[in-house]
């Protein structure tokens, strides 16, 4: 029977069995000492020549071989104690050891700070670090989180396709598929389905992989990343999203620090700050703050830039306390087809992004829900409604006033944790050079 | 404040604001009779002559109109109530309409059965009717307790990405991307990731999108369907990842009967049996069987034909009371590189089937974890190792014994509720002719 490192504080006094990883291996006078890791945590170990064959077999070991292993666990001298570490007050004298996976010499000790690219190589390998364990962990419990709350809320999960015919965006940035003899796109988002579904369910959600053919490489973008979608019938307008998204903020937030306290330690991260409302100003709005505070004038742009977010969050956090912003009455002509004008401030849209941290991390808002209103709204983006025929049945047949949002789980993750980089958010990111290795040219 | 319909037995003699969907309406001498539908359920609406302006608007409703509205919750006579109806002892006397959202004429009563094509054609309305409500609110089911099961087993989620460069499975059917430059691909599974995720974890999951460029359109294929993944470390050998599986379908089966009675009492749908533990043979025995007793040879063959797949099922039945059978140790060579041969049976593989009613709904076994073997293997496959580097590290450095399965989402709501076409059992299915609608030649 198997015992997890993080439960061997409980067996001090017993012989117990453990398996895991050499995360580490030093000699010191006859003693070899070796870190064993496995998915609960770190200890470490002695092998004394007491115990010969596992003596022998300790001086062969290396970095990341895969071992199993009977022992003794001790409790600590006072003087020996290291607090640093969750075993640190025992430690295992082992008297057998088994291999069972050899490692080749590692090319770099994985917890060293390497250079994204090297990062990026070596993942099956990088990622074993203490730090990265660490980081998706925290994702897992983000996305976690984020059904949790949804499902309290009566949302419906569903499964959306990825390989879809014409993008819902409608912009240039789509992957082409060969699609037998036909020609087929990757989803930038489900969008068309989640609406579809509200027609359904009325309040749903789903997550899943969607795909962007941007060309240029930034800390900020992704090739492929993982969508958290929502969607909801029902609403009075697009300020019952924004709440929505701002209770399933909470919740996340709450969730990450009752769950990962260790994780966010070694991290050295702290949770972003969110009020109990998120507050939220006009684009325009945001601009004049902008002109008045940072000296630029962007009146005229129809969307802030990256260094516009990061001024508008600085605001936001010291004249608002809050980490989180939410930016809405982007320009109509500037929003996809299927986004909602405001009756009371024509030619902008219902619509919002929410900043966190200098970053537009959730984008959303009220949908047209008439059907005539969106075949017009479809032909006046010159755009032709025929090819949007599947689509548009959801709202021949009927739909309530509706929105939703869509939020990136790296670039969540990314925010809460501080990391500049999306990439590092991301397990396995495609860039336009890479598919796990550099494509060659 | 709006109530939700399943809530309005509680609100007897009160008034109340519902909304939905108008799923019939009929005019009965002087009353106009509304079934209102919201996620919920549907209550049967009465609006009289007595409520001017309602009774305008009532009479103008038409079959899938989105309406709010207000009234008062009546007890029905007991002559009059509907024991079919969740809500049938009650009506709804409606003083207040106001449309939402309009609907045109419907091309037929969406309850109505359909052939296939028909029904894809028009998801957007289809999938409205009680039937699909409960498929898909039963899949929902079923991903959620895949989910729930793993947590608690101390699985960690982890997120796959789907545009790949070589595929795992090494097959032909898989779909090509226009990558920037390059070639990509569309994965066929997240195999190479999920093992490369337990040198992180240990134990890991992953739900999302598999691509399959099937050429055949067929009652259980699907071009692109939701796979449940999981992979272990530290495992002895195949038994142990059967063993899991199973006793992650009792769980499954455990959390659809508690969840969803309602569902499958519309559906007709009883869950398969399961045993205790799932019944095993191997391959050479289970064709034995069908030798013996239904008098076809097919010893020589590498694997079950859906027809042996099916009297298979049906022994597994009849002889041993059970709807779930694993076949294990097919041939090494016609498995693919990852899978590992089992050393006291050599030229078969610890890997496995189970079959459930008839169909494969799990893949999966034990895989080879030594880099050495694996490089030998992947090169006695005819391939060439240099193309396989990124995931190769994670044998290079360090894996546990370790194994895994991968189930086909929908497979298995189909082989639940009894469906015979996965297709139905699939919200947006992708054929070789159709990305929700025809595709035009």
């Amino acid at each position: 029977m198997r015992t997890y490192i993080d439960e061997l504080k409980k067996h001090v006094g017993s012989e117990v069995s453990v398996a895991g990883w050499v995360d580490a291996r030093r000699a010191h006078g006859k003693l070899i000492f070796i870190d064993l890791r496995d998915r609960t945590g770190v200890i470490q170990s002695v092998v004394t020549p007491k115990h010969e064959a596992a003596y022998a077999q300790a001086a062969l070991l290396r970095g990341e071989w895969v071992i199993e292993a009977r022992g003794i666990v001790n409790k600590r001298p006072e003087k020996m104690v290291n607090p640093d570490l969750e075993t640190g007050t025992i430690e295992l004298e082992i008297t057998d050891i088994a291999v069972v996976g050899h490692a080749h010499e590692l090319p770099f000790d994985k917890e060293e700070k390497l250079n994204l690219d090297t990062h990026l190589d070596h993942l099956p390998l990088t990622l074993r670090s203490a730090r990265n364990r660490a980081i998706f962990s925290i994702q897992a419990r983000i996305i976690e989180a984020f059904r949790i709350f949804l499902k309290k809320e009566g949302f419906v999960e569903f499964q959306s396709p990825k390989i879809i015919g014409e993008d819902a965006e409608g912009g240039a940035s789509v992957f082409k598929i060969e699609y037998f003899d036909h020609e087929a796109h990757l989803a930038q988002s489900p969008q068309f389905y989640k609406q579809i579904m509200v027609g359904i369910y009325e309040k749903v959600f789903t997550t899943g992989n969607v795909f962007r053919a941007e060309k240029h490489s930034t800390t900020r973008h992704l090739n492929e990343y993982t969508s958290l979608d929502v969607e909801l019938g029902f609403i009075r307008d697009h300020h019952d999203i924004m709440n929505l998204g701002g209770r399933l903020m909470h919740s996340i937030i709450s969730h990450v620090a009752e769950t990962s306290a260790h994780e966010l330690k070694i991290l050295g991260a702290t949770l972003p700050l969110i009020p109990h409302e998120i507050p939220h100003m006009k684009l325009r709005d945001a601009q004049k703050i902008i002109h008045e505070r940072y000296g630029e004038d962007c009146a005229k742009e129809p969307d802030l830039s990256p260094q516009h977010e990061r001024w508008i969050s600085e605001y936001a956090l010291k004249q608002l306390n809050s980490d989180f912003i939410y930016i809405t009455h982007f320009p109509s002509e500037k929003r996809p087809m299927y986004v909602y004008e405001d009756e009371a401030d024509l030619g902008y849209t219902k619509s919002f992004d929410l900043l966190c941290r200098g970053l537009e991390v959730n984008t959303g808002g009220q949908r047209i829900h008439e059907y005539d209103d969106l075949v017009a709204k479809i032909q006046r983006k010159g755009l032709d409604p025929e090819k949007f025929s599947f689509y548009l049945q959801a709202f021949k047949y009927g739909m309530p006033p509706h929105g939703g949002f869509g939020m990136g789980l790296e670039r969540l993750t990314a925010r809460f944790l501080s990391i500049d980089n999306v990439k590092e958010a991301t397990l396995f990111p495609r860039e336009i050079n890479r598919i796990d290795t550099l494509l060659s040219h």
